[in-house]
């Protein structure tokens, strides 16, 4: 464990009524030097919460996050610590990933999820895995394993796997597998039956009508309703390494075999470290999957963040390159979610003290309904939680909601 | 058939010895105004290409623009066209795409392939299919499928599929199944044996050392000495719109389920008309795959191509964002070759005549021992070929060759 002291500072913001997005409003600030390891972001989704799965929701952040904590305090580094946090994250019935996923047309259960270490720029991801309790924990190995360079007659490691093969790597690796029936809740299980009936029901109302009606009705599954629920962290460590990590269960009644943002490179999730930048930055992604891959919406934050004002790059990142994308100029509904971080290292005041610190900028923001998220320094003794959502009267796909905050570790030397 | 006339002004780049790459020399000028549909420039794959070989790669390179050229002159737009060209050269046994694919470890064959269609933005991927001829005609399908609009019951069409479900869904769409052993050619299973034999040999050679040492060692496989052949094409329509198609058995023994950057968004192929751009670029990718994934190569050398000199901007490129990416600093040798396009409307000389033309540059660039391309506008009577090599005495994966031409597209209006 890191000698490390801690200032934290932070700002809590709320969505003012009339404005689509919340003005920064600094709330809480603690000077006090404190221990700490490093800072976690967490969500469990970008759709919609009502207020009775609001609390479930709000638990399993705060139980991901001190997850992270708690590795982040025994001195793991920030890929480990983000991993620990996605295995909370898909151990939960309630998140569509691991556990409690959306079942597809078939009614199988078919993962994505991928990690990245900004620290060596590598990353592991897999695609469309099934009979695997933690998605996460095979990206992870994967990035792992290519860390330790080639195999056997110079053969260079796979950075991304999916399907059997995946399943087949994984266990390989030592990672268990899972009967499938395990991982469908009574949850998703009713939940693929009402999308059942709901796609039989379209389709006969559309006997008759031609293929275009057909392609444009508008009786929707329940992704199209917003329940995405793709989960998400970023993490900065004590040495200011990020890394980030998401997971999916992809899009309810998918067709077998689809792989959504969550297991593609650029478009789930981002992490790299300052290296000739001047900000180290993590980004994970939420929502539906052909259009945050489309508009590679995590790398796009994550280049976004270089410029000086976090809040202004990530708002103008959400309008111009998600909602008003080039890449998407035919949807009606742009629906998506960001969590981000970015630190930089700083000199705390007085600096005849000589302590070096680390700024951390952490931020969400979604085009869907709502959004869950979850946020810990190591030197807090819980997680705070919060369900972020859109104003009363904007519409989800075209109106976006931002908030955030800051959090400072400070380094003794 | 558009009435388009051009006039044709190549430029043919050789290598100056001592030199990592060639200065652009201009050879042929002919400003004879013909009638035209457009510009196709192919690859059979950034490899080694013995002098045995060089006759079947540009054969079927030659094929393989001819197909895409009937297309244009029969009135198909750019997407269309690259996948005829793609086809072709899946067809060809000895393109290591489609027919005659590298077998993976357990002696299967599984493709990646992926087109994207620059005027609608769309674009659609395969990974890890089995048993179907022509992948790139179902990454084609998965296109122009999510350009109808929605699904029955609101759900949004994959762009990604991989495995059996691709698979699946392809026969699903009219794509005819193919037995897998009917795309092993003799060469590909003696190549096999051949890799099998290696690995065996290094991995005992390896015992008694120590893990470090067994991921180090130097024994190859036909992959490690360059023999990659991931085949691509990028075209121009008479209407000024660009698309590029990827198609690739995979690394030779690689895991089965692993997928390669054919099948990943932004780093085997990317297409994208100007809209907002000075210029509609087109870039296809070849190489170690987990290098351009990481390196997400194809949509950052579109990017590039926006400044002003593409020649220059192709070499900065590939020299910053690939043999010295960051994301590849353990990395001995980065193996990997592309194909580019870039055009723009142009006002012909004299202006008098209000004719409009598109001028196309066209590049490609590789750090492997040698590259086959090919090259032909719709006013041609035969594609061009060429194997480009680099420099003698040069080193593979740490220098590289960059050459290309210039191609106007004239619109009389």
């Amino acid at each position: 464990m890191e000698s490390l002291m801690n200032s934290a500072e932070e700002q809590q913001h709320s969505s003012p009524p009339g404005n689509s997005w919340s003005k920064q409003e600094e709330i809480n600030k603690n000077e006090t030097p404190k221990c700490v390891g490093g800072f976690v972001l967490v969500h469990a989704g970008a759709g919609y919460h009502s207020e009775s799965k609001a609390k479930e929701y709000k638990h399993v952040c705060k139980r991901a996050c001190q997850r992270a904590v708690d590795r982040l305090k025994a001195g793991a580094l920030a890929a480990e610590a983000v991993a620990a946090a996605l295995v909370e994250l898909e151990d939960s019935p309630f998140t569509n990933a691991g556990m409690g996923s959306n079942l597809n047309l078939s009614g199988e259960i078919e993962c994505d999820a991928s990690i990245m270490d900004g620290k060596s720029l590598h990353y592991g991801a897999v695609g469309a895995i099934s009979g695997i309790k933690n998605p996460v924990l095979v990206a992870n190995r994967l990035l792992s394993e290519a860390q330790k360079g080639k195999l056997s007659a110079g053969r260079i490691p796979p950075c991304f796997l999916v399907g059997r093969g995946a399943h087949d790597w994984a266990v390989g690796h030592g990672i268990p597998p899972c009967p499938s029936e395990k991982m469908a809740t009574k949850f998703s299980l009713s939940a693929y039956k009402r999308n059942k009936r709901k796609m039989a029901l379209a389709e006969k109302m559309d006997t008759g009508h031609n293929h275009a009606k057909k392609r444009r009705q508008s009786s929707e599954t329940e992704n199209g309703s917003g329940c995405l629920d793709t989960v998400g962290a970023v993490v900065v460590d004590s040495e200011g390494n990020v890394a980030a990590a998401v997971s999916s269960g992809g899009l309810a009644m998918k067709h077998p075999g689809r792989v959504g943002q969550a297991a593609h490179y650029g478009c789930g999730c981002w992490a790299e470290n300052a290296f000739n930048n001047p900000y180290s930055t993590a980004v994970s992604t939420s929502g539906c999957g052909e259009h945050l891959i489309r508009t590679m919406l995590a790398r796009e934050c994550s280049a976004a963040l270089q410029s000086e004002d976090a809040h202004k790059a990530l708002l103008e990142t959400m309008q111009n390159k998600f909602i008003s994308s080039p890449f998407l100029a035919g949807e009606d509904r742009v629906l998506g979610g960001v969590i981000v971080l970015r630190c930089c290292r700083c000199v705390e005041s007085p600096p005849s003290q000589n302590i070096q610190g680390i700024l951390v900028e952490f931020l969400w923001s979604h085009t869907t309904e709502s959004m869950c998220v979850g946020y810990m320094s190591a030197q807090d003794s819980k997680a705070k939680t919060h369900i972020s959502r859109l104003p009363p009267g904007t519409v989800p796909g075209q109106c976006l909601a931002i908030e955030g905050g800051v959090c400072r570790l400070s380094v003794a030397e």
